[in-house]
């Protein structure tokens, strides 16, 4: 029973995830900050909505794995907001591997580099199931702030350009979405919600 | 573009699961109530975790799709306490199946009835995957009060008998688990955690 308290203690580390707050907010529940956990459930539920608008070949189970781990890190490294700058996010970045290091590494050795090497993957974002993924995680919140006044666009005066950039993971993977995405950002500057820049 | 209208509906519905409370606390952020949205990521990414403990063979892609939508009726019908009365389960299971026609009602029909179809099968408990299912969203909270000097046990007054009528899906669909939580409930008896009963 080594390995099971190996199992329990990184389920239980899984639980902190649940503090990690994020810029978007749950506009059902006072517009408070949503977290990552409950983020995460949210983008694995809506890959399996939205699968019929991948364009390339999925593993939608590895895209599904991908999301629910995908912010595990942070319960180390904490969220830094998508539109941070840029050295924010390279020093983000070596604190997220280390937190993949340890975090994943309380599970059995084997399983523990499974975990590590999805992680990655969805970072490097460089196959199919990656981008679909990254596609999944980025274009949420579009959803959300546009049914929100903005939402945490208006409230971090984000710009149009940043959004087109965060979700360009959509133009190969699912473009379908990319196009309703680009439709909607127009309608968000014309808003008010989003800088024209 | 039909399709896509509807998807989104039942995506930003989603996020009202995010504002129910379950009684499980969150040890990490002050012992606030946990909700079902984060749980379901939870549970779901624990499935992958414990895959190894499964007895029965399963298909854990569905396993772990019935954990991401199994409390989304909750947006409708509301968390009942795992061990509140007998007649309140039965009143919340009316309320379940016509949440369900609804929530899921939201998608294209053919994705609609596959999602509700998936729903009932964890609900019914009568394959492998769905007891596995079940077994992953039960014994978390065990997992969780153990760490937390019996939490929402000791709270509630919930008896040993009731958390052992709870896990018993673990008994078939992962007996390893289910020697292992026998011994945590005497445990937590003899902490005074769990009446005696």
């Amino acid at each position: 029973m080594e390995n099971l308290a190996k199992h329990i203690d990184f389920i239980l580390e899984l639980d902190k995830l649940k503090t990690v707050k994020r810029k978007t907010m749950v506009l059902a529940d006072n517009n408070r900050q949503e977290n990552s956990a409950e983020h995460s459930w949210h983008i694995a539920l809506m890959a399996q909505a939205l699968v019929e608008y991948a364009d390339e070949e999925i593993a939608l189970d590895r895209v599904v794995s991908m999301l629910l781990i995908h912010d595990v890190v942070e319960i180390d490294a904490g969220d830094v907001f998508a539109f941070a700058h840029a050295d924010e996010h390279s020093e983000q970045e070596q604190k997220e591997i280390a937190a993949a290091n340890r975090i994943f590494g309380l599970l059995p050795a084997q399983q523990a580099q499974q975990f590590i090497a999805l992680w990655l993957e969805f970072e490097q974002a460089q196959t199919a199931d990656a981008r679909f993924a990254k596609a999944m995680d980025r274009v949420l919140p579009v959803f959300q702030n546009m049914s929100n006044q903005g939402g945490s666009w208006s409230k971090h005066g984000v710009t149009k350009s940043q959004v087109i950039d965060r979700n360009i993971y959509l133009q190969k993977s699912a473009p379908k979405l990319w196009q309703y995405v680009l439709e909607q950002i127009e309608l968000a500057v014309q808003n008010g919600w989003l800088k024209e820049a």
